[in-house]
């Protein structure tokens, strides 16, 4: 599989034992610092604002990303737990298999939040709504384009249960309603 | 360019504390085994069904999946050429900067894709509407949750530009229209 994808590619076999060994293009940063007080989602973190700073070898790539309203950041779980398959996720008592929540402790911790993008300045990326912790690792950012990303009539299974009003409390963790109000 | 990311992430490497090594949970098959004729996204590959092969030692993990009608599924781009820092879109002739874009060939090469489930069954989820090429290594499967991953009103650069009918017919690459009917 990886024979097409070139020498470095290749190497990068050898020593990873068929996984594949990714390398952070740049680094989150943001006022969520403690993990259990970090927001769940985004929609929970209303008006926090953060940023990405990419690593300059990188910035050519932003070309033409500011006509974007949102993007999708995929990152590292970088201080998740050992990977558990029945977890019990933050907004339900329930456990439930890992892959019908977004709970970090994956057996790839990698996360996908899709956030506002405030602008652009050189190799830094202005986000708000991050549900990000501060010193994230992040491994890519792609558009968020709702003709590719927004399937009709979804059915949400066991989150559909949720109250909202309990999901804001619990998937908030403590982020601050005027600060939010504040800033949004 | 490309040089110059290679020497960097050769560098990167050695330091390597940053990296972080990823291992397929599983394996994806379907009907795409040419990347040329693959669609690009969901949307265009409407009514095209595929599989996840889950290994055997996760299946706990999709405990109550099947309450979702859709899944986003994060994936190796196994067969994407070297990294690109501009590129020529599928959906368009003028280069971009990648991040702009969802094209492969991306720093870390980590595709995203929302599909529609259809069931599962032991280790296998039955999935429609995959423009995944057949044998794509698996990283994640997550719900896909409104609440969580559906901004209002979006903006999308460039893309605002492409015309839905040139959108089908360049994204499908080939996807045949009368399958789409029958499957769909």
């Amino acid at each position: 599989m990886w024979t097409d994808i070139g020498e470095k590619s290749a190497k990068m076999k050898i020593e990873s034992n068929n996984g594949a060994l990714f390398h952070p293009i740049g680094v989150f940063r943001g006022p969520h610092t403690v993990p259990e007080k970090t927001p769940i989602q985004p929609p929970f973190a209303s008006g926090s604002v953060g940023r990405v700073e990419l690593k300059s070898e990188y910035v050519e790539g932003l070309k033409d990303i500011e006509g974007f309203s949102h993007i999708i950041l995929l990152y590292h779980f970088h201080r998740a737990g050992a990977p558990l398959l029945a977890v019990r996720p933050f907004l339900d008592d329930v456990p439930r298999g890992v892959f019908a929540t977004r709970h970090p402790r994956r057996p790839n911790p990698i996360g996908v939040s899709i956030v506002r993008l405030l602008g652009a300045e050189k190799n830094v990326l202005h986000v708000a709504d991050v549900d990000i912790l501060d010193e994230t690792p992040i491994f890519d950012i792609k558009p968020y384009v709702d003709r590719f990303d927004r399937p009709e009539n979804p059915r949400i299974g066991w989150m559909a249960n949720v109250d909202e009003n309990i999901a804001q409390t619990r998937g908030g963790r403590g982020w601050k309603k005027e600060e939010k109000d504040e800033n949004s």
